[in-house]
């Protein structure tokens, strides 16, 4: 993987890069659509291609599971697998641990923890973690960190900070392929100093690119905001900066201002499958009733396949009869709109121009909510 | 609508025509995949067409409670709503009333009958159906019929049959469009004599295309197919030839042998839902544990788009973990199996040698199950 920085913003911090692989050049910055079991739920990579996906992360918590690591190796690696040409990143199984697991126990080894599927218990270590990612072949593969609850005190997060920066040395060490790109996680909760040093002590260890772990995981957006701005300028200029996990529109318009360069987040998938849409005026919720008979797509601005041909009228007949199309449908369009706001976003760093867009972004809303 | 005989084997009954719509020709003998609800399930109207289908059928009775059929004519009628820019049918609603309703009671006039969505209590007349098809202005459209029972006894089977080809005759006088062409359906339950009357009460009234309907029903196979052979002759030859709700692909093969043109069914659709799918050389059922590491295709055989890019063993695994995209790769397999079916047999009907086709179907069936 070569990661390679374009521009940058001499005002702000936003970056135009593209990272390198060897199944195709993704742009920066990016956002990752989830397909957490090996599929971004309802869309083919053909689908996915049309949106203009470059990279999907999926999940080695899920996978390992169900169908397990040693099935896709055997079937080619994940990407033959699930028919996706591009590039592919896995996360490392941690978030997943600690957010589905319904038990689980940190040693210093690594951590047991119970399949929220079927009760069974598993044990996951750094070198293990390692050996699932290489099985599933992404091109892009994450350290093994513990995601630390919020909120959680000093002593605790420093601690827990401690054991992934030597969690992400055991990764580093068990990590032999050349092919795979590994990222370390830098955590530290809310604690600027702990994030600082958890900052350094990755570094020394020389990975392919930082990732910024434990947000988004109930702190108040302002934490979070106050937290990625101060870690994000710390890490290597050379190398991709991925905030984990992360975000709404209005995140990601403020994090790229800030110069990251990769984000993801379940947000647009999920909310499609609820029914909330984005639109460049703020957010509808196609179930509701004034939607009934509206001959107009979901946003009159978005160029999407599902704003090209169906109204909203027909977009809620689908969704109240819990038809699979609505979830298609919807999925598409708020992919669309995430993948569309980066193409903008990228522009405008292009034209160094990335102050206006982002006060055009913010007015934008305001004009067509009338608030 | 106007339907052109080209060919027509001498020794058995198949045939090979065209239904001119004025949203396209519809090759026949035809398969038309069922839309219920205005959407083929987990498919768009793109597809659709990369299948191959011509026509689709949608549901009158859904439409008519959800999302009603004003809504439908507002929107500009199904075809808009839906973004499906070819050729539609819309049944009448006669045998979902039956099938589906909680309750109903039928009279002269029409059927009183609960909603199965909500309870509520509706009135459905001849004059009625008429009224909700032109407002979801499908290019054709059927008479209200009563699907008699099975089993039934003749006395009430004439009375039903009786009351059905009223019921026509009040359909052909309400239908005043000369867009849409209305088709007749043949009732009568298993009684030869009743369906011959019925085909005359109906031949009279000169419809643009008959229907037998009543059958699929519960009745044992040969006397479906000895009423459709029965009836299938007796039909006007220069009218379309339509078995309602059928069937499986020996189904398929062995009425198209005896003169069928159109057929319809949920069979590969639902069963693709339920992880059933069809194959050259029988059935198989995805969630089995033998298929769990197979690195083929369903089909070696096929080349729809599933089998071109998906093996066995990541079906399983999308089926196993209920991802939307399994039903939508289910979906894709099967309605291109009996659309490719029928392909093959207007081939083999085009070429004078149905008699071989339908023998080489059972046989690559003997060969591959090795029975």
């Amino acid at each position: 993987m070569e990661f390679h920085l374009w521009k940058q913003d001499k005002d702000i911090g936003a970056r135009l890069g593209e990272i390198w692989t060897s199944h195709g050049v993704v742009q920066t910055p990016v956002f990752m659509p989830v397909g957490t079991r090996g599929t971004v739920k309802g869309l083919t990579p053909e689908d996915l291609h049309s949106l203009g996906a470059e990279i999907l992360l999926a999940n080695t918590y899920h996978l390992w599971l169900r169908p397990g690591a040693d099935l896709v190796r055997a079937m080619g690696g994940l990407r033959r697998f699930m028919h996706w040409d591009g590039p592919l990143l896995t996360d490392s199984g941690g978030y997943q641990v600690f957010s589905l697991a319904p038990t689980r126990e940190i040693g210093e080894d690594g951590v047991v923890f119970q399949s929220h599927l079927d009760g069974s218990r598993h044990f996951l270590t750094p070198e293990g973690v390692i050996r699932i990612q290489e099985a599933l072949g992404a091109d892009i593969i994450m350290c093994l960190d513990e995601c630390t609850p919020y909120p959680a005190g000093r002593d605790y997060v420093q601690a827990s900070m401690e054991r992934t920066l030597r969690w992400a040395r055991r990764c580093k060490q068990a990590h032999t392929g050349n092919e795979q790109a590994l990222f370390g996680i830098v955590q530290g909760g809310m604690y600027e100093e702990l994030r600082r040093a958890c900052v350094e002590g990755l570094v020394e260890m020389d990975f392919a690119g930082y990732a910024l772990g434990g947000l988004s995981v109930g702190e108040p957006k302002e934490a979070m905001m106050e937290v990625a701005r101060g870690a994000l300028p710390q890490l290597p200029n050379d190398k991709p900066r991925y905030v984990m996990g992360v975000g709404t529109p209005e995140d990601l318009v403020e994090l790229v201002g800030s110069g990251a360069d990769m984000f993801d987040c379940v947000l647009p998938t999920r909310n499609a499958r609820n029914g909330m849409l984005f639109t460049s005026g703020g957010r509808i919720v196609i179930k509701n009733r004034q939607h009934r008979d509206e001959d107009m797509a979901i946003d009159e601005h978005c160029s999407c396949y599902t704003c090209r041909h169906y109204s909203r009228a027909y977009l809620r007949h689908l969704f109240m009869s819990k038809e699979i199309l609505a979830y298609r449908l919807n999925t598409i369009h708020n992919l669309w709109y995430f993948l569309e706001l980066m193409r903008q976003m990228r522009r405008a760093i292009a034209g160094g121009a990335y102050k206006e867009f982002r006060q055009h972004f913010y007015q934008q809303r305001r004009v067509q909510t009338g608030s």
